[in-house]
């Protein structure tokens, strides 16, 4: 089959063996996403050599349990043991053995089929387009904060970034009422949530010491230093970025001001696919191109334009 | 009177006007604490001239309400505006325009007298000693923890760091019922420990990725690593110590693993006089000397030996 594949940092297109798990099923991916995780693998973040990808909705074609043939279907990224012991104490996304579509031992969706056992998958609504189907991982994403921060209608809640992910999570954010404000860099971001009446704030009016939640999804580590300055007193904030790169902390500070920082990774994928099939989010506004996946090398390199939003492959 | 005087690092004895604040209570000093923030104070952690000192019992001999005359008190450190943002939304001891006893821009009370508003005190209940209330400030702290984390029964809890503040929060984490174990140093904060029957732990033996939460209370930088690599996916760090210094973090791992880093600084006074009432804690094994305010300089030079634990004055 046609496929991408990611070996020392370099992105090419194969003809690879068509994947076969007797014990999962067999997908055949109608339409896949390009993710800023996909682009700091491919630019060495992790090591990983396969075929990357994870952002998908298929259909599928095998299946140990006949049932499932024909459906449409998104798939849950983490492959898990269910026996160790985050499995067994409810959270098997930090599953210690895990597998990751793409990310970790698993080939991934960048390719005509790929493999995902059936615990994972979750059937579409039918009203829910490919394009609208294809973001619900990192919409999933976005609703973890929800899963981990309890946001209150008054709360003052300041958005930091407002690409890939912080679109969705700005969209979710909207839902509960908060006092929402998004720094967006670039001017078609700042369009788009305009589209939905999300109020923009420039960097120079951010009050300090002020707001009680701050996400910070710039995908770099300058927006912490902002993020660190807008908190108010025992407020939250929420890391919903990983990126190469250290920072430098003195920690005293958020001691004497009893700041929370919370790690924000993989989220629930029900909630995501409810919120799509009642159409109270559009992800397919991110959509900048698409391209076939025989040209995907140049769609990864589309990808890493800023402030470029979607690239989809399929 | 008498009193002990911090100015540019430089701590002596010296005789100073006794305070008078016609809105406050006067208060003459029975026994007072030496604490790791003072510590810190006279090494120029912080910039401060003036009284240092914050952990007291006292006797109230002035007072715009002569009802509280002649009452043996204990007395919150922070004095509030009432008026700020934080105080207006119940964060008082984060008031922006706060003074704190002994730290920032108010006397404190290693002297003779020292004031405090009245809305700072606490009566102290007549079974409770002068060197069991003088660790009510601490002891609060300690407490803090749980006032913002829920410890659950069944939490597997570690302890770095078995110092003044660590005893006082091994001891009221032990209340919980948590499976509890504290990382002690030297020998006499072990053998503390063993007499409450709190369980050790060697660090060699502690168990990474594991713990449900770590709290970090060695008031040095160094146990920051620790805590990283013993705390569970999804699990809270709780941050106790204030120190100079900066840390080198990659934030990344945080982010992957889900975690909450917390802040914890001052606590509640009135359930820390609840268990010295009922003697659930005893802050007073950890006093290892006591001098007359006359010799401070020498007591705080003791108090700076490595693991030694309470020093009082009075």
């Amino acid at each position: 089959m046609q496929s991408l594949w990611l070996e020392d940092q370099n992105l090419s297109l194969r003809d690879i063996r068509r994947p076969s798990k007797p014990d999962e099923a067999l997908l055949r991916v109608r339409l896949a996403g390009i993710c800023g995780t996909d682009l700091e693998l491919a630019r060495g973040y992790y090591p990983f050599t396969g075929v990357p990808g994870h952002e998908f909705v298929g259909e599928v074609v095998g299946s140990p349990d006949q049932s499932w043939i024909g459906k449409r279907v998104v798939g849950e990224i983490n492959a898990v043991c269910g026996d160790c012991e985050q499995c067994k104490n409810g959270r098997p996304t930090h599953c210690e053995k895990r597998t990751v579509l793409g990310i970790t031992n698993r080939d991934g969706v960048h390719a005509e089929y790929t493999c995902l056992p059936l615990v994972n998958l979750h059937v579409v609504p039918e009203n829910v387009s490919d394009e609208a189907a294809v973001f619900t991982e990192p919409l999933a994403a976005a609703l973890e904060i929800q899963e981990q921060v309890h946001f209150q209608p008054t709360d003052r809640v300041l958005l930091i970034g407002a690409g890939r992910l912080g679109q969705l999570i700005a969209q979710t954010l909207a839902l509960t009422g908060c006092d929402l404000r998004v720094l967006a860099r670039h001017p078609h971001q700042q369009a788009l949530l305009k589209n939905r009446r999300i109020k923009l704030i420039s960097e120079t009016d951010i009050q300090l010491r002020y707001w009680d939640v701050v996400v910070e999804a710039t995908g770099s580590p300058s927006g912490f230093g902002l993020a660190r300055q807008a908190i108010r007193p025992r407020g939250t904030l929420v890391l919903k970025s990983t990126y190469a790169g250290e920072l430098t902390l003195n920690l005293s500070p958020f001691v004497v001001d009893e700041i929370t920082i919370l790690g924000s990774r993989c989220g629930p994928f029900a909630p995501a696919l409810r919120l799509l099939e009642r159409g109270e989010v559009d992800p397919t506004v991110l959509i900048a191109e698409r391209f076939p996946l025989s040209r995907g090398v140049e769609a990864y390199k589309t990808a890493k334009k800023p402030g470029i939003l979607k690239v989809l492959l399929g």
